[in-house]
């Protein structure tokens, strides 16, 4: 994997989606992604297809299964309270590996990072997460090389952000990284946001 | 209508879904109050149960209908390519009017606010909208005073935010007004974002 991966056109997003999925961690990243238009092609994965519901109750609904889904460009996998049910989870945990292999990029939001560190494939890799839940998470990759004080992280086709919000200032670096900053700004544009363009700065640490 | 309205504990939110709706319009605002926890009941609304999809794709999930819905405390009207549509069909119309009418309040995000402006409930009332899309915005609402500086408006019972990100700011202004700013600030610090808390700064004007 090089730091440029030769992605699909358009880029293929698999967003994943369990029960106790935090809302804005998977929906703030697909917004960004959305307004790309015809640039990327998203699909709603879960170890499930159907309606999956988030901690604080609204559902999403998954259209494909994390075993059945083609191999992705950038795999999105959210936090959530439903993460502490899942890092207990071989059987999901064993999905969840195999997507993440074969995805060109693996994007974790907040306490999403634990999934990805308890399948072994984050060991001795830099990485952060919610700053809140960052003792928990730590222990469930302690080969992990976890980062106190960061908004997000790119090492190798592994990104990983910090809480909640944190998901979609890293999504503009991940659309800056693939496209390029122009790009992504007028994204931010559109969206009317402000970024918080410094992977490196982190009010919440 | 006071400035100080009686609220349901918990706090009744109707978040409205159709068909290309923007995503973060409605789940932002959703994600911050979904961290109030027991202090809020969300209830996704449409004019037709069952999956809708986004404006980007994913689909969310309405469990019930504006027709049916008990009266609201809090109506989220997100906006979304759909309102195109929208503001042409006096049947959705006067389903939102009569839910709009019956909520305590009534918050717009983005182009939502074309909507609500359409029923003619915001007449003589000072409102804002997404800023690129605001010369389209004012011609559904003449004897609306638009406001084009401003990052959202409270004006009585209606909240009108800027576009897309914007009603996250807002949204966190209500949860300041309903609840208190140190409720608003816990809220932010659990989210991880750093909040435009004040309504007139509007960097996309």
């Amino acid at each position: 994997m090089t730091n440029q991966p030769a992605i699909s056109k358009p880029l293929r997003v698999g967003a994943l989606l369990f029960t106790g999925f935090e809302l804005l961690d998977i929906y703030g990243p697909l917004e960004m992604l959305g307004l790309l238009g015809d640039e990327v092609c998203i699909t709603m994965i879960a170890e499930k297809a159907g309606e999956i519901s988030s901690s604080a109750g609204p559902k999403g609904m998954a259209e494909n299964t994390l075993s059945d889904a083609e191999p992705m460009d950038l795999l999105l996998i959210p936090g959530g309270i439903g993460t502490r049910a899942l890092v207990d989870d071989p059987h999901f945990l064993k999905l969840l590996g195999v997507a993440a292999l074969s995805a060109k990029i693996v994007a974790t939001i907040c306490t999403g990072s634990a999934l990805i560190a308890k399948t072994g494939l984050l060991d001795h890799h830099n990485a952060t997460s919610n700053k809140i839940a960052l003792e928990w998470v730590i222990t469930q990759g302690p080969d992990v090389h976890w980062v106190r004080k960061a908004r997000w992280i790119k090492d190798g086709r592994f990104y990983t952000s910090s809480g909640i919000s944190a998901g979609i200032d890293m999504t503009l670096g991940i659309v800056s990284h693939l496209f390029d900053r122009e790009t992504a700004l007028d994204v931010t544009r559109r969206a009317e946001y402000l970024w918080n363009e410094n992977s490196a700065e982190d009010p919440f640490a």
